[in-house]
């Protein structure tokens, strides 16, 4: 399947090229979203939209008109074929130094086919394994979707085994993180858990719709989890914007099992009537 | 003073814009050299073209083929007006992920024109102060000149300030790790020290020829500078390829000073003559 766009937009300029000098080439100085485009509209937009508004804010680039971006993403969104739909911000050009002087923001909003991972995973669970490549801390960093992810780069090439379908990674004090392109979570008894993200890792908006899902019989909780405790949780599943919530069901490595929980069943059934992933039956 | 390159190369074609899916933009896959051009040649090229090399190697980047690269910037450094060439390789192009399966490269050539530093900065010294923005410590990504620069954005982002002209970077630990743009050397008696680069940082080109340098009546060493302990200095200077060695006076914050060094004078006059930075008197 060819990788090329369905549509795209600079600064609300049809194209599918992007000035040498930008410094989101140059530097990695900008943000992202990918988002999930389920009959021309997309889940959880608002929580998208605030999370990049955060990080032009905390980058100190100047945010993107509300209105603007909003108009474009909708206007791709009900492309045909459209599934995905990637919006890049980046400090626009400039190629001559690190400093951030440039009062300018630059929009690129891309619209993408959707690639579905197999319904199986979805239903049976998926395995995952610990990755090699440890997440550096950085405070200013952490949580943001920021274009930095050559460590989310070099985890995932660590694996290409039918058998493992994504990795996860610790920090450099051997802290859960979560996965190369997912958050975690794990149940201990009543509290579903996800690693804190203040100095690494990036705080995905299906991370925060479960973090304020209520009525499920658990309390959410972001809590600090060990790598080795990670085994003795009752239920596991990794989650993202564009697959959803996907149960985990086996460690490789140090060889470990979990059940298809049932509370990720509810959380992945609830999020599937939002639009974001798979209805399997329970 | 315009930042449009004089002229650029894409993958060996004349070209100013990059393909919107190109891995550089989308996770800063990738790495660049920023070399200084003289009279059409390049001093320590072939350090760079190491360094790059070694940064493919490390990230499973296929390396530019050494001919094609060397034919391309040679064409670049020797039009009017060019006094940095700047190389960009990237992993190609691919939206959909982190997995790094793409066994392309793309290679981009970028003639710039110099800008000096102002003349009284080599010959009198500069001020520096040190950063908040800390570096994360990540072995796999360590010494590389990748394309993820957002913390140096941070840190650069925090002067602008005619009195200071670098800021100074610690990892997690306290520890010195070099400028913003440059590699720090400070001598302790008969020991000129720089830090190790092997947890974060860069391992700049003129780094390496000052540690090679022979004869100047001062060790050579890779050895950690702690915080405090970068006041003790008998002289310290900064250095990289595009502005070659420039002495420090003064750190602001805690103030401190020191006197333009012997030692920092040589190597600076050194350097010089083989192309990089001022010649200035003694």
């Amino acid at each position: 399947m060819s990788d090329a766009p369905i549509a795209a937009r600079i600064d609300g300029v049809a194209g599918s090229s992007l000035p040498l000098l930008d410094r989101g080439l140059q530097y990695g100085d900008g943000l992202f979203e990918t988002m999930r485009v389920v009959q021309g509209r997309i889940p959880l937009l608002d929580r998208h939209f605030a999370r990049l508004a955060e990080g032009c804010l905390r980058l100190a680039i100047p945010v993107p008109p509300h209105a603007v971006l909003e108009a474009e993403v909708a206007e791709l969104a009900a492309l045909p074929g459209v599934g995905v739909v990637k919006i890049i911000v980046t400090r626009g050009d400039g190629a001559r130094g690190y400093a951030p002087r440039h009062g300018t923001t630059r929009r690129i909003v891309l619209a993408l086919p959707y690639r579905a991972w197999p319904q199986a995973w979805h239903r049976d669970g998926i395995a995952v394994r610990w990755c090699q490549t440890r997440l550096g801390c950085n405070p200013r960093l952490a949580g943001l979707k920021h274009l930095n992810r050559l460590e989310q780069v070099l985890a995932r090439g660590e694996f290409d085994d039918s058998n493992v379908q994504e990795g996860l990674l610790a920090d450099s004090d051997d802290r859960l993180v979560g996965g190369t392109c997912t958050n975690v979570f794990a149940r201990f008894g009543h509290a579903f858990c996800t690693p804190a993200l203040d100095r690494a890792g990036i705080a995905g908006v299906v991370r925060g719709w479960v973090l304020e899902a209520e009525g499920m019989g658990a309390s959410m909780e972001v809590r600090e989890i060990g790598r080795e405790r990670l085994a003795e949780a009752d239920e596991v599943f990794v989650c993202n914007a564009l697959r959803g919530i996907v149960p985990v069901i086996r460690l490789a490595g140090p060889e470990h099992t979990w059940p298809v929980g049932v509370l990720t069943r509810a959380l992945q059934m609830r999020l599937a009537a939002a639009g974001i992933g798979h209805e399997v039956g329970a």
